[in-house]
């Protein structure tokens, strides 16, 4: 299916032969929009599974050049006990860390490291050193594109950055923090005269996650009252939306459900803009265990605010506490292991209820994004 | 479905109203049988998935004590760039580490837990450690089920033994060694008056690894050629052995895979077997990274050989180099990281190609066992 390229800010079209961050013109962030085909069905590709079944929707050029390694296709499992706990009777997650690299972040990587190969991308560089760096560096490896990840001195110690050695990353290294990471990435990339990737403000990472939205159409019916995220940059919430938005236009669901997402109160940029406060972020690193999401400054800030204006969701910030005795509650009353970037969900859950937001009769959804054995367990 | 037990030495049999580890006469261990269902559709439960799916396979009475967190499903992925270099035109994956807690363990535990539920057992002692210590865990914790984990304190900092006891294992420390852990356990067990579950030697759990057979049997057309696996106690080739032969049986397939087995040369008892080669089993603990499969004595020698034997496999022997490469060259080649345990099957793949045992023409499996993240990557 053909795709272009849209300018959020000024509304230049570019044709999707190749990867672009932003709009040659003004320098704004990109959407994808696609010739829609004519027929609901002609958006799945039956019998297929994961990425390649949702391969009309996505910004892909020829299928040819799908990098994919059985992501997606995760199940829904009821959680009874600690629904039964928080006092919801209809509480499920979708196991989105069964993925390759135990986490959702594949959803995103099948298809931003597709666009490179489809575009012809042999070598680019970007910051790496969490979940989505670490399947990037995977993606990149199955691709055989070549992939400069600039990490943190302070971070090589950590099984994620060694997992992106083992795929084959030339890792270069600086020092402490974010900004270090993304600033030296679009250096290297820029003296070496190769791509700056920059996953966080890409669009095809966010189509990617689409997919989500695609599974859970196919999965529950009725569709979920609510579904929770957590909020780094971000994208997966962005992806339910945008994947959601498709099916409602084209009459594949009768309604969207509330989109939530969930902040650290640590780093809670996008619940202070939806409560009209302001939020002013600390000087260096976040400390919370909560390490995806510590994201001051997400990219995309005003579709965040209209994709929750649109499906009546809200933005919630958890605290530390909540957000480890959630992890721990979740793994000896339902077996599941995540990390506390996932965890925070329930947080979130529990405010919702507590505001009344969600009430109990509600069905609810929670998307558990990482394995929580890729990352120290707290408490050891 | 109705199913009985059967003493492998005698023949004594036993209804399923109880959890069996042995035979009360003689000691021995114990298969499951089956009433047949009249056909073969009824061995699947249709529109169901993972372990529902085959529940009429599986040793439990009532399936409203299935305990279960979405295992099984995994897909199907091709590796055509291990592939090429190995000469082999017709390589794929089966992602078994798709799983609730990264490894085929789960598959298991899913029918071994759901046992413990069946028969009314609420409390259990173990040896715990590893994968299999770890899925146990999380099962009976979704169960409700009291787990009392023996582990070695050498063991006290591995992330498998943080998440044995996130999940809620009531975990007792004993000193270093697998004979330290299974005989404090047994002792343990006696004490309390609870039950040792003996996870290694009871039936249920193989008959949970089925449900890998059947999904196979479901997702090739045609059935592979051959399919390797590693070797430990020898669970998973026992149940893909088990459910093929099931299958045979009632007309679902028409042939069987060759099954073949690949174990470490430091640990290699049932290559040795096969050879009909004398192997003394060292002092003290497996050194090999591939630490899921040090075994010395695995508890059904005879039925591994059988299996062999039916399906026309191989058992063969890999050095620690291979294994440690094969992991790095799926890493870097493929995008997969996996246990050193799960890599030695692409070393197991090369001695099959070198002796022609396998030929390039032939159509091969490898089912990758467990998540590569869950423990320290070789080389940092």
């Amino acid at each position: 299916m053909a795709y272009f390229l849209v300018c959020v800010e000024c509304e230049a079209q570019y044709d999707g032969s190749k990867y672009r961050l932003n709009c040659g013109l003004c320098g704004g962030l990109l959407d994808a929009k696609y010739d829609t085909p004519a027929t609901v069905e002609a958006r799945v590709v039956s019998g297929a599974q994961g990425t390649a079944r949702f391969l009309p929707t996505l910004p892909i050029n020829d299928a040819a050049n799908l990098v994919t390694m059985g992501e997606g296709n995760t199940p829904v499992v009821p959680l009874p006990r600690v629904g039964a706990q928080l006092g919801v009777a209809n509480l499920n997650a979708k196991m989105e860390y069964f993925n390759p690299t135990g986490s959702f972040k594949d959803r995103g990587n099948t298809v931003q490291v597709s666009v490179l190969k489809d575009t012809g991308v042999g070598e680019v560089a970007d910051a790496t050193g969490g979940n989505a760096g670490h399947s990037f560096a995977a993606y990149c490896a199955r691709a055989g594109i070549r992939f400069h990840g600039i990490a943190n001195e302070t971070n090589a110690d950590s099984r994620k950055v060694h997992a992106i050695g083992l795929h084959g990353t030339d890792i270069h290294w600086v020092g402490a923090g974010k900004t270090a990471r993304s600033e030296g990435a679009r250096r290297f990339a820029e003296d070496a005269g190769i791509l700056f990737m920059n996953y966080g403000q890409n669009i095809y990472f966010i189509e990617g996650l689409k997919t989500l939205a695609y599974e859970i159409a196919e999965q529950m019916d009725p569709l979920p009252d609510h579904i929770i995220v957590p909020i780094g940059n971000g994208s997966i919430y962005q992806g339910m939306w945008r994947g959601f938005r498709e099916m409602l236009e084209d009459g594949r669901v009768a309604r969207m459900p509330r989109l939530h997402g969930a902040q650290t109160v640590e780093t809670q940029p996008v619940v202070a803009a939806f409560e009209g406060r302001v939020w002013t972020p600390y000087e260096g690193e976040a400390a919370s265990r909560a390490n995806g999401i510590g994201v001051t400054n997400p990219p995309r800030p005003k579709a965040l605010l209209e994709a929750a204006e649109e499906s009546g969701g809200k933005f919630v910030a958890v605290t530390e506490e909540k957000i480890l005795d959630w992890q721990r509650l979740l793994a000896s009353m339902e077996g599941i292991i995540v990390e506390p970037t996932s965890a925070i969900v329930l947080g979130g859950l529990e405010n919702l209820l507590a505001s009344g937001d969600v009430k109990p009769s509600d069905s609810v959804l929670l998307p558990l994004t990482g394995f929580g054995v890729k990352e120290p367990i707290p408490g050891y």
